[in-house]
């Protein structure tokens, strides 16, 4: 039987990616770690075998004994502290929970000597500052990380290149660009807004919103094609290589707002909050996923009217 | 009175770099911190005084304190888990001691805010595996680290770039190469053969000697020549630059083992052990130094002839 470690496991990525597991039909185990227990029920499904242990990923012991006595088959590796904002207030705890315990887990994986594939989840952080010329970010591109995060995410994916080359061990990369999604938490800039459209609709009013910088684009992919793709690459990635997960069309936030305002029948007039704009944000960042497609065949499947509408659909059940 | 933090104090580039601040005549403090205590005398100096404090650089708490009580006006980072093949052993090991310990020096700076300038001090394998057409390596090439502590290396200096271009810090890097001279310690190449020949001259044979591949050719610099640049990057090299710290030119094994044996009138037959030859080596490195020249005016001072004479010179006194 399959057996999947996930790191991050109560994070809104897992649970999709667990909803794509229930969805195939086919017995699977997981054993899942997050430092906060899920606020999902565990035993809700039918194929997919669930354990969880509350644990921190620094405590590498734990860790050790974990990996030791469930000799899982594969891991999918989604805990990070992935907020760059955050990384600025605290490089350390940044680069500690990302990096170190990234390299924790590859370290015990390769002294025990089990055969398993681990999926190295990156950032489209990674590539820093782009200029126009370079759309769509391609993976051979040079990185240029400019924020302690970014730097976090790319020294994650030097050493898992070094794992590979050097001790032969079967691990695949990602870059993933902006995810959204239901479950989402509402720290993120897209149920931020969905969360506050919700509110307006349900009270009537007032019909303004406070934002940063509308006219940044960014390149959305749903959540659920992304544990899609994360799936296909712990089944069929090729080990060492590193793969855009990207819609691969641009969205500008000020668009995002439209499109669920239109949804929910509403009209708002945004304001801009200066401090909620980040000086050294890129203005557009679209990325390319022909090698994803090539190599093991994904496309998105869900647009980005669908992915709104859903998101839309979560929040008014929740406000 | 300019105060010098030096981190990796008991290794044989910090006595170095103490050497050269005495040959200066003009008062100077340093604050040595390292795991064992120096084996010079750090009270022989009339115009840099001394303390030396043993540590531990993963103890966050207490480097933090130094940090603070100290408020040195430069730091020199010496301190470095600097074997490649240790690295291969030991990764886990190797980064925490070379980046981790890296990021607790610089974020002690960053939060309590003094002014002062660091020297993070890189590797030539940050480059990689290098094809000849890229030589001499110069610092806007691509990077790509094949060992842990390369990776390690790449880290401290993407971190580096962070902490300038973010915080406002006032950091210069280098890459060094292979740097030689008196009180190196024998498990590097060139005092492991300067040791032996001196040996094999004293007791009259037998003439004969087990090495790795000799033609291998490396950019060898002068450890006296290094901490010149080391001291001048310290006052004037521009923050967020790296720099290669090199000689500009190829030596192979061979050659090094025939000068000094040359030197001490002897001849030796050399014996490959295969297990001393590493097959991802690069055959050839050279390093341009064209930009530390331009920027701070540097130029190796001392001949390969004249640093293995010296070499040479110390192990006799030694065996």
């Amino acid at each position: 039987m399959t057996k999947y470690l996930i790191t991050g496991f109560s994070g809104f990525v897992s649970r999709h990616f667990l909803n794509f597991l229930e969805s195939l039909n086919e017995k699977v185990s997981v054993c899942g770690l997050d430092l906060n227990e899920p606020d999902f029920d565990i035993k809700s499904f039918k194929w997919v075998v669930c354990e969880f242990k509350a644990l921190d990923l620094l405590q590498k012991e734990e860790v050790d004994n974990i990996i030791y006595s469930y000799q899982p088959t594969h891991i999918l590796h989604l805990a990070s502290y992935s907020s760059v904002a955050f990384s600025w207030k605290n490089p350390r705890a940044s680069f500690a929970n990302n990096t170190n315990i990234f390299l924790n887990l590859i370290e015990q994986v390769r002294q025990i000597g089990i055969k398993c594939k681990i999926l190295s989840v990156g950032s489209s952080e990674e590539y820093g500052n782009v200029t126009k010329e370079n759309l769509p970010l391609k993976e051979e591109m040079q990185l240029f990380p400019v924020s302690p995060y970014a730097v976090a995410r790319v020294s994650q994916e030097m050493l898992s290149k070094v794992y590979v080359d050097g001790y032969g061990m079967d691990i695949v990369l990602t870059r993933s660009f902006n995810h959204i999604g239901p479950y989402q938490k509402e720290i993120f800039v897209v149920p931020s807004f969905a969360k506050q459209l919700c509110q307006i609709k349900k009270e009537n009013g007032p019909y303004n919103m406070v934002t940063g910088n509308l006219n940044i684009i960014r390149d959305f992919v749903d959540v659920r094609d992304v544990v899609k793709a994360y799936f296909m690459l712990l089944h069929h990635g090729k080990k060492g290589e590193v793969y855009n997960i990207c819609s691969g069309t641009g969205t500008s936030l000020q668009n995002l707002v439209d499109v669920m305002s239109d949804y929910l029948g509403i009209s708002v007039t945004c304001q801009t909050n200066p401090e909620l704009v980040r000086p050294s944000d890129n203005q557009i960042i679209i990325g390319s996923n022909a090698k994803l497609s090539q190599d093991v065949g994904w496309q998105p499947a869900i647009s980005i009217e669908q992915s709104l509408k859903d998101i839309v659909e979560y929040w008014k059940s929740k406000v």
